[in-house]
């Protein structure tokens, strides 16, 4: 026997349509790459996204195509969020930071059919075009007045023209809520980018989780600025959810330096922000450097790899802002735990709570974890045990895209890749990425632990710590250290640091100072490219 | 082409898996029928709800079946609210308010197979247990120790011995998330009472919606107390939020005089409760009498009748506590609409912005709204035009149980049966019951507007505003007023009270002053009864 409740589809469209009746008023603003503010409301915004959804059907776009994207945080951005996957086809949202070759091989697998770019990617579209095989239409994201006068395209578009030429009349489709929606690549260490596609039902149930008063507690009441890119993991669903609970929204367009950053977020009353630990070093280091103090900004979300402790502390200590230390996937939509107090913690004094928020915290209802040993059983959660994560939950991962190498889930688990403890409050702790684990003579050593204490050095400016080859053991963590501008510090001032802090069997055996740490498309410092630079390194015996 | 997602259906069983696995130690406390306060947690909630669906499972209860409850809001409902719809029954909670004869015509309507009910509801079902011709089994909700020596049910269940009975060795079933999952009839004032049958994901999304920052704003670090009751329904969907975002629990049981309910807020660090009007007077009144403060309550959700303006000035002028004032409906799961301010409301008087908390509030996202006129047309959102309300979206109702009279539904979409405006910034504002505007002259005059500024003279305990007949304008208001113990007023002071707070001609003809105003088993003025008591008032002409 079925209940008897009215049967609506979860679909993306219902979020735009019900910003534009209920909040229809409310502000969308971006720094645009034409160099100016530009401010428009959800109403308009909600015209335009339906204008566009015609022209794109005019241009041949069908339910199921993929539209591409190569775009800063805008509000062209977020029309097309809304117009692609609201008529039924595929936002597919391309990381400009990728290498050209890795463009073209994404494009080229997602068989994307129109590709819509800001001016700042012109001449990487340039670049790349010619080999965009199933790309039949180019559309410059920008006006008439700004369109490129020349350019190897032909019969480049302009996204302005193509809106300007439709009507608003347009009712948003409706179809099977598990209809795919959106499109975006992981770009693993290892093997070719793999193609994570997104439904709209799974769209709106992540948006409900994410907005939850215990995950980013979105309100009408926010002025929320996504840092975190809307070509990585849709900006974390922010787009979704401020549409969801009619909040302003900031965009901050190119403009990632800290004082650009810092003056949108006060020129804008922002309440919330979010993004990957690298972008609040330059944040943070503004901030310092001109004594700025925030306003109206009361919590950021911080994710993507874990949070350094020092930036925490300067967030919350200093800036009076929370730290929502959070964690996820691409191939979870990416939102999987978020680390928010419970009741339980209020009472408890502000050390005891700053190591809550530095876990990568508890799941967000919908999102179920384990831990698992070797073999693939279970293991405790007494905070202390530490086994490979695995997550389920209607917004993870069933396969990927074209799952050329079959499903990877494990008996309806997803392997998230990370080494984690997980304590009997349900707050987990990731440990290390099962790659970057040190085997230290059987044990595991977790990179990730070294890394936050060598990173609170008052010269450190960013650490890696690895495992290097150990004729004993094995393996033994090698801490790569980049010193801040003028700082000094010598291997030993920073091994002796170390004590007291950890096991002491944990401590590093070895430091080397390098100009640089490299660092992938998202941010993430790419250790595998440490651990080829250093294969050879003699530790000392 | 679908998204690449984990398929998994919406079950209300994952709320007590999700409430049992991250927030395991989390409280819930109930004052029992028993006399005494009990403490269990959600780990030991899970065990004997999946003992207690082994034991319906052993009493014959299959997929679909209806298990009756007859039961305050404590502990033992909740073990049935997750143990009957998580086995794939149906939970079917019966208004123990209701006249004995509506709740055998209910039960037997429902087909109930079992029925569980409090000891204090004992010679009620007593009364009526003979002519429940479905019910197969009765089960008394309590220990062993607490069991009638002797009672006219044949066979009489206890229920902790048939949990007791059974081990927690029980996987949920994994079912189509559209499959029934409880069932709660509306006493409406004419007719039979119409079940409305909701689903698991009906209940699910509906959870999500209750629980966002704009809602009831749930979390981890409240301590949520439903005076609302669970047979009421589902305590507005409190049991369920609260497991899904892991709150403690505190249930009053029986003890709904103010006096209880203020020591168990206290004795229990409540921070948001829920309930109907009615309710709220006699906490008001204890707290002025004995000069009480509330510790921990922070907020308030006032609902199922609008809340006085009165009443809402006390509660967060005097007592600090936020009113969270909603609207619903049975129908609706129920919660449609809460007045929670907008960032644009921030900066506004206090005056400015208890007008819009006074509203029934904006639509949380999921449900849509709309006003019409007679032909049905849609009306503008200005705020002062009046017209039908009409919902959709999904967790309200496509049809009622067993469907007698055909959906109600008008070209998609719910008729509430009630009038309201909505402003520009979607503030719903209802005006009237469509059966209780007064028509004077062709001309549409709310009662409620006119019920509130009675309500807020001082010698006024409760008012009624009614349509009378009128030879000139058809009808006009009459205002039936129950004062308070030891007061005095006159018509005429009563009338003069109206003077500036109302447009002239809505002033009532005429003011008649009785002894109680009879209410309904969910508490709310019966207006019908009213109407057939003064249908021969004469108004002065």
């Amino acid at each position: 026997m079925n209940g008897q409740m009215m049967q609506q589809p979860l679909l993306i469209s219902s979020l735009i349509v019900h910003a534009e009746r209920h909040h229809g008023d409310q502000e969308v603003v971006s720094r645009r790459v034409e160099g100016d503010i530009h401010r428009t409301t959800y109403r308009e915004l909600a015209a335009r996204s339906r204008q566009l959804a015609k022209a794109l059907a005019a241009l041949g776009v069908g339910m199921g195509d993929r539209v591409a994207t190569l775009a800063w945080n805008g509000y062209r951005h977020m029309e097309l969020y809304y117009a692609v996957s609201g008529s039924g086809a595929v936002l597919h949202t391309l990381n400009p930071r990728l290498h050209p070759d890795q463009v073209v091989y994404i494009a080229d697998h997602a068989e994307d059919q129109v590709l819509c770019f800001d001016l700042t990617f012109l001449p990487l579209v340039e670049a790349v075009a010619a080999r965009l095989t199933t790309v039949k239409h180019f559309v410059a994201m920008t006006d008439r007045a700004h369109m490129p006068a020349t350019s190897k395209i032909p019969n480049l578009l302009c996204f302005d023209d193509i809106v300007a030429a439709q009507d608003d009349h347009f009712a948003w489709p409706s179809f099977d809520e598990n209809t795919a929606s959106s499109l975006c690549y992981t770009s693993g260490t290892t093997g070719n980018p793999k193609g994570v596609l997104y439904s709209h039902r799974s769209t709106v149930l992540h948006t409900f989780a994410i907005a939850m008063p215990d995950a980013l507690n979105c309100s009408a009441r926010d002025s929320i600025l996504p840092v975190v890119p809307m070509f990585h993991v849709n900006a974390w669903g922010l787009p979704y959810a401020a549409c969801m609970v009619g909040a302003k929204m900031v965009f901050p367009g190119p403009g990632l330096d800290g004082k650009s950053l810092f003056e949108l977020f006060e020129a804008e009353g922002v309440t919330v922000s979010a993004g990957v630990p690298t972008v609040w070093q330059g944040l943070l280091g503004y901030m310092e450097a001109n004594n700025a103090r925030f306003s109206t900004m009361r919590r950021t979300v911080i994710g993507g790899s874990a949070c350094p402790p020092a930036m925490m502390r300067a967030f919350q200590d200093k800036y009076d802002v929370q730290v929502i230390h959070a964690w996820g996937m691409t191939e979870m939509s990416p939102v999987g735990t978020a680390a928010i107090l419970k009741g339980k913690h209020l009472a408890m004094d502000h050390e005891a709570q700053f190591a809550v928020q530095a876990t990568q915290g508890r799941a967000v209802y919908g999102v179920d974890m384990k831990i698992v040993d070797a073999a693939g059983q279970a293991l405790p959660w007494d905070g202390q045990t530490s086994g490979e994560l695995l997550v389920r939950g209607p917004w993870i991962l069933q396969d990927y895209y074209r799952s050329e190498g079959g499903s990877p889930l494990v008996d309806g688990w997803f392997p998230t890749g990370d080494v984690a403890t997980i304590d009997a409050d349900g707050y987990m702790h990731i440990t290390d990425r099962s790659k970057d684990v040190i085997k230290s003579g059987g044990e595991w050593i977790g990179s990730i632990d070294l890394e936050n204490i060598a990173m609170a050095h008052p010269a450190v400016a960013m650490a890696a710590c690895i495992a290097a080859f150990h004729p004993k053991w094995d393996e033994r963590p090698l801490l790569v250290v980049m010193k801040k501008p003028g700082a000094e510090v010598t291997r030993e001032e920073l091994l002796a640091f170390f004590d007291g802090k950890i096991a002491k069997w944990w401590t590093p055996d070895d430091v080397v100072f390098v100009d640089a740490i490299p660092l992938g498309a998202t941010g993430k410092m790419q250790k595998n490219k440490l651990r080829e630079a250093f294969k050879s390194h003699q530790l000392p015996t």
